[in-house]
């Protein structure tokens, strides 16, 4: 694994994949969200099911490779981020993607009720955006300057939301009064 | 595959797998049901989420060690049957094994709920007693004489529960008028 | 039951029945993958709360014609595959098709949540082509010809699976860039 | 069907059957129901997946044997119910009986979600006190003197319930006080 | 109660109620069941929460006025039917109305649970055409020649629900050809 | 309604109804609760169910008999305190009491899913001890002598919560260290 | 806090707030109702999770700024409710705000299921305008001559409801003809 | 936050907050899994309800004070790990404990479907322990030494897992041939 002192322009941190590309509607906020964060990440679709030895050898390369955070998305009977996860020591995120029934019920209990052993970081279904914020809360833990340069982006990134708040409160004052 | 019209006494037709040991509680059921209808069956504790690699490695060479359906039980984030049926071709029943909490629903969803491409034929919550059943049938439906003799025993079994059900039709008579 | 090592282009091997015609927006699917395998198949409206009679009655004649697994699908409180599985010795597959309320778990549960005894094979909510697929495995267990055909051909279908995730892989990278 | 202006001391009105002797734990309370309004039936053990030509035979001769009202309970995928109202004229009565898992909501699905055409009057989980009483309920909308005797009658209970109601206030105020 | 053998061609024997005119999109399939089996009935708007006390008014009065089956419907916290079932020894049967949240579970929950002692015969989830049925069925368990003609109708009835399986398996077959 | 500035030593400002006696278990938390904030209540059997002209009487008249709140208790199908709101001006609180089955889910939608024009005040399954509070909370909104003396009280119980809290803290960190 | 018999124009009684002004859309509805009873009342956003503090804050300003009722609206992991009613006296009313998946099930859980000691009086999915009519009832509670006012509007209200009942009874009826 | 390079007997890195001390019989399970790994922790009671600005104090500390993954464990409306998250840059990581009722779902859904902005990481119902090991991966995630040592570690543990199951192989084959 590369410092994380070093700017590193290019090589990934986080591993963003997904079963298929249509889950990238959902997952794309996740990459957004890196990027708003400056965290280089790789992208890539391995499914549990339809590739079962390429979705391990992933897994179990990620960490020499210098990724340090995995988010899995995944729907229905979702195992790929519980898959990922018995490959790889590295934190494994896993976004649980709502099918066209069941409304993504399936996909949380797929993800969230791992047993003993091997846990799964699991967000809101369809939160692939808190997927991306968690990796980069994962990173900003860092004992050395990548942790320190991202506690401090995430503090204002909150300083932000309270802000936007802010700026709502006023536009539903005004909202209200013309109601 | 060997033919199924020689009587095999010791290999294995079925492979009957679980996640740990301590389901066979529930899965022995599958057991004695493939024994009662002389149905030879090897039994292992192959772990998607603790072993995946050597669960993968199960799974793929189980079609050419003669092992014609796979039952696989798992509670929780019940990956093992869904991972199993991945890497075989041959039809995997898979039984959700209820745990502490949520009362097999999320074992359920996750054995069920598989997508396109790779089907996992799931009975019932603990319904190991019908996992075997069911894979009775999956060989009763053989060409040769092993599905002739399934098909027969399987119809005398069918006669049975409803001898069972006359006999529970008279105890049930006794028991209302004592009421 | 006909021998399944002789070529046979009509006589069908699966019954793919439903309660209504409407029901076959979702089933096509399921004879859409039993064509793709050149597994020969016959198509029935049988309702198990409209037809009981005759719905038992062609579950009962199935075998002696020759079918060798029957797929099911109903809604609601959806009895159609639990009946034919009750008067029959074949294995049954059972659809569970969503209707317009409860997003299919109650056909999931009246489904799947057989008594001991008469087990159905149930995949996931409208997963019809995952139905046929359990159908050509099924088959493929066979001990004959039909098996060993058909588990060469499962295998070539699940090679193009991986071949379809490798085309993704490379789209989603495409597209990844250009966000 | 008999008159039932006539005092029949035997013939039996009501239908009270199930899948296993069993259920009689649960649908004991029906009969009980039953016998306090002097309503005489007749008990069996029907099973819609062991028995299935059996148990359509007895729901189509129940009307000719002069059975007006049909209570059916059963557990799990419960199909009895709805399979008896498939081959009768009469009301029938559905009874969710809770089994080990899933509490009882699998059987209330099972029953109460009938398609269009063969409705079941479904009651609460393990509710087969109130089958009873809303068989007497049926019984008591008849146009003759078994109507209008059971109309009486349930005023009656019901006056019974609530001065039941008016003891058990009377008894709470004794017990808050001494807390 | 009048006598059930003369014509009646205006007297209501089925009450039809539900707490809001908008319930009635819904509700009219009960409606039309009921003069398709040429039985009058009577509809009526109230609501157990905004009418209590005419609520229970309506009630207690049904049966004097010769009603002999009401047929009520609600969403949501849906006390109407039983709060009906309360104050009258009539069948009361209740169709849970879906609501734009929760698709009809609080509905059915609402209807179906209800505790010992005062019974709501429930149908499915917006099933107020099947309501309409079971009402029918109720009429056509009287012992007098009402009872006789509505057995019969009832009998056709099911018949013609058979013929449609019949004319929708052939249409099922030339679509499935074409396909 | 009496002037809330007075002592009332003995007249009840709080209605807490249930349905049966049997509840009391449950409700008994509300009671303690009333007494530890020294407000005066008054408790009864109402059934909506089994005496609904007599609750609905209960409900009309509270108001002027000097009630201010009314906590009722319900399980199952429970309407009472849907009804009691529909028969009242004042804040009613909802119990969901839990049955035998279900695990008070259904007490829980039947109370709290109230349509428009008819709130009730819902609190957690089981959750007597905080109807008491919400009531507490609710008297405490009061302009006058009544209103502010529980105010006063209630910030001193929250700091009671928050001192046990503390206590809580310290104890935790001997168990841990022991562990 | 003042007195409630004076006339207060302006003086905001309710305080309603929100996670984000897209909430407004279904939270003014408690607003509309608030006006139609003539009860002023306050509109803010107030995040829990992106303006904790000022949240808190809020919080316990409220009650020595005049106003009695709180009405919080929040949707999905809703914590809004339950952390406002931490940091006040007041009596909290939680409206679950649902979101686009799961229902709402998640945000009435949520606000619901409330610890002992801090209640939320917790109202139906997107229930805004009982929220507001449980806050005009709570004001009606009052000793003063604000509670005489409102208890008397409630009243009509009241009546109010029960007369477009009878109007929607009427309509009922020619829609039904026209059937 | 101090150089993950030294060796920290004493400093915590991890904070494993809950509601009450009574959620130490779950959460234990946690604070053993940090000891199997060395990794130093700090345990409290903090409430989100009870005690709402020091629980937001704590949050708000921890990162300075060197913590660096912060475990909170919270059951029913489980307002403690979303409120924690608000308040801190740090990875949190949300046990849902399952209450009396509803056995956990509350619990699950209150934690996991947070809000955009503010993830919380969620593990299964009960899995405090799975929650301790996702904290090892966070900090295994670290570009220093901690991190290199972690990584090791977890290595270890997952061979660990494998050999159990092994002999879970062993000893099931045993217990299979003894039934």
């Amino acid at each position: 694994m590369a410092e994380s002192g070093e700017q590193r322009s290019g090589d990934p941190l986080v591993g963003l994949v997904m079963g298929s590309d249509s889950d990238w509607s959902v997952m794309r906020e996740a990459g957004r969200t890196l990027t708003e964060f400056d965290v280089p990440y790789e992208v890539g679709v391995y499914s549990a099911h339809r590739t079962p030895q390429r979705m391990l050898d992933y897994a179990r390369g990620a960490a020499d490779r210098g990724i340090r955070v995995i988010i899995a998305g995944a729907g229905g009977a979702a195992h790929l981020p519980g898959m990922v996860a018995s490959a790889t020591v590295l934190p494994v995120i896993g976004v649980p993607v709502p099918l066209k029934h069941l409304d993504g019920m399936d996909s949380l209990l797929s993800i969230v009720q791992m047993p003993a052993g091997i846990p799964v970081a699991t967000v809101s279904v369809g939160g692939a955006g808190n997927a991306g914020l968690l990796a980069v809360r994962t990173l900003a833990a860092d004992s050395g300057e990548l942790g320190s340069r991202l506690r401090t982006r995430m503090a204002e990134y909150q300083d932000g939301l309270e802000n936007k708040v802010l700026d709502k409160h006023s536009a539903l004052q005004e909202r209200a009064e013309q109601d």
